[in-house]
């Protein structure tokens, strides 16, 4: 790989052989029913409890990309996976039978880009097969961030759905030949925490906007790149408060328009007049599963050629909210191009 | 980089350029006292709260780091750090200000191994200059893990003192004819996750020392070498149980003995005798801050020429715990060699 600015170009185009994504069933009733690899009618997955049953998800995720892909666990030379709960347990108990080296990753919400971003680097560094996925559960996140789940509590215009869903990509090199129609990795690019004091945990759009302007605009400017060289430019879960302010900062600090082709992950899982989610979904489920199977079996189709993926993390633990803390938000870029 | 069984070789042969360690005032009453690179007596740091004081730990061993490697916050591609706080805040806040592509990284007490070695392969691969990092602080660790610090609660004599400390090490490409004199680090294998059913969260050292003696084994059947071939096999936070455990398992299940040269910074970082601290110290900050500071002066100063660092992390939450759930082990491995 090689750096200009801060994004990072590959010498061996990484490419994404296989992929799934997986929802329990909310999801299961929006606008992408259609597109997902499974949707889950019992969201416990039959487990114990709700972060098993997180667990259940992303282990499913990762099976059925590894299957897409034609590979096996054991052909797999590092997994990297990240999700909400405390100490990343979602993660650490998916991967605990698979035996594959675990690389535990941590970006909130953005962990799907951080994963993909990591795994397109190692693969480009020699490694053969790498795994990115990342998941969240809403019974898992609503008791461990907010309330338990039997207080019913009033939720605020601005507060966003945690997605009950998990993704997974299987990334790999490939020689020139077979690269034309395959889903190329071209670049990447690992965001700095941008933090502008929003202290409400019930905006987490306002708290990530900031930081997915800065990395969009930064990467156009790295790559040279406007508006119109995208087919999409996909962020991860802004949701309806986020986006409207992302677009604000974009035209204002950055003076770029990008909503003709802007779409976010949040705005797209949910339909936001009919399933009561507020400002729509959110949790590193929510772009992981768009991504790993509605977006990539729209490129795979040819419907789309360039997509910039940003994730964004608001980096915050309940234990900063209720210490006053402000919400520092993180962005991270992954190119993809068919 | 080459992978030989799960075993990874570089073909650059990154350096650690410069590192720091630094602890709070009982680690720096401890045998080690005359190595970190800086004790602080208040462990408050001046900051409104544990969780913030150790995020001014870490961001303190990363500027000493920086310092010590001649290096600027803006000379760096990557930081990747992590700690044992919810959501990684630990981290999150401690770069907050730097204004580093940041990738947060999760492994439990094995951080500092997971993060060196992920260093190692960016750098191999084509990043100029990675800081990788890890802490822990007491205070923050103990009300989230266990009891309120004024509880006073009785510990079990497993039961392991969570080092308050931080190390960060600055990882960059150097060219063939500097290399002589430089820490190299010419091989690193990141960890599969080992779970041998340990259910008591007052004994961590039980739950890893089954994935230490794993990676262990499995690094010496890779690079073909055996106990007589390292100066100094180091493990992470084993303590006094899990190194009498890592012992009988490397000879019952893999016919190997490396007493002659295992040190545990568990074991090193405080008095056990007189310290009151149970088993030995733990928390990413222990083998973080004893590796960038005691472990990389001695191989500096030629008393070490090859050091085996072994890592390891219990993969639990207080909500696993709670819930009944086994605490998988992992062990992440880097050699260094000077």
């Amino acid at each position: 790989m090689y750096i200009n600015g801060k994004t990072i170009f590959f010498n061996s185009q990484p490419v994404v052989i296989g992929s799934a994504g997986v929802v329990g069933k909310k999801e299961g009733e929006g606008p992408l029913r259609n597109n997902f690899d499974a949707i889950f009618e019992d969201t416990t997955m039959g487990q114990e409890s709700f972060e098993l049953a997180e667990s259940a998800m992303l282990h499913d995720a990762i099976i059925r990309a590894l299957t897409n892909a034609k590979r096996s666990p054991a052909d797999v030379d590092f997994a990297m996976t990240g999700d909400l709960l405390d100490q990343c347990v979602g993660s650490c108990f998916a991967l605990k039978d698979l035996q594959i080296p675990f690389v535990g990753m941590y970006g909130a919400c953005s962990t799907m880009a951080l994963t993909l971003a990591n795994c397109a680097m190692l693969v480009d560094g020699g490694a053969k097969c790498c795994v990115g996925g990342a998941s969240s559960h809403f019974c898992s996140s609503e008791r461990q961030f907010r309330f338990p789940l039997e207080y019913g509590g009033q939720r605020p215009p601005t507060a966003q759905w945690t997605v009950t869903g998990a993704g997974a990509a299987v990334v790999e090199q490939q020689s020139e030949e077979n690269r034309e129609d395959s889903i190329r990795i071209t670049a990447v690019h690992i965001g700095k925490i941008t933090d502008l004091g929003i202290k409400d945990a019930n905006n987490m759009g306002a708290a990530m906007a900031p930081a997915a302007a800065r990395t969009i605009s930064e990467f156009m400017e790295d790559t040279n790149t406007n508006t119109e060289d995208y087919d999409l430019i996909l962020t991860g879960d802004l949701g309806y408060t986020g986006t409207e302010l992302l677009h604000e900062l974009l035209e204002i600090e950055y003076s770029k328009n990008i909503q003709s082709i802007h779409g976010d992950c949040g705005l797209m899982i949910f339909d936001l007049k009919k399933q009561d989610v507020n400002s729509g979904g959110s949790g590193c489920g929510c772009s992981a599963s768009v991504l790993c199977s509605h977006i990539m079996k729209k490129m795979k189709a040819g419907d789309l050629h360039k997509v910039l993926f940003v994730a964004t993390g608001a980096l915050m633990s309940p234990t900063t909210t209720k210490q006053g803390q402000a919400i520092p938000g993180i962005a991270h870029a992954v190119l993809l191009e068919r």
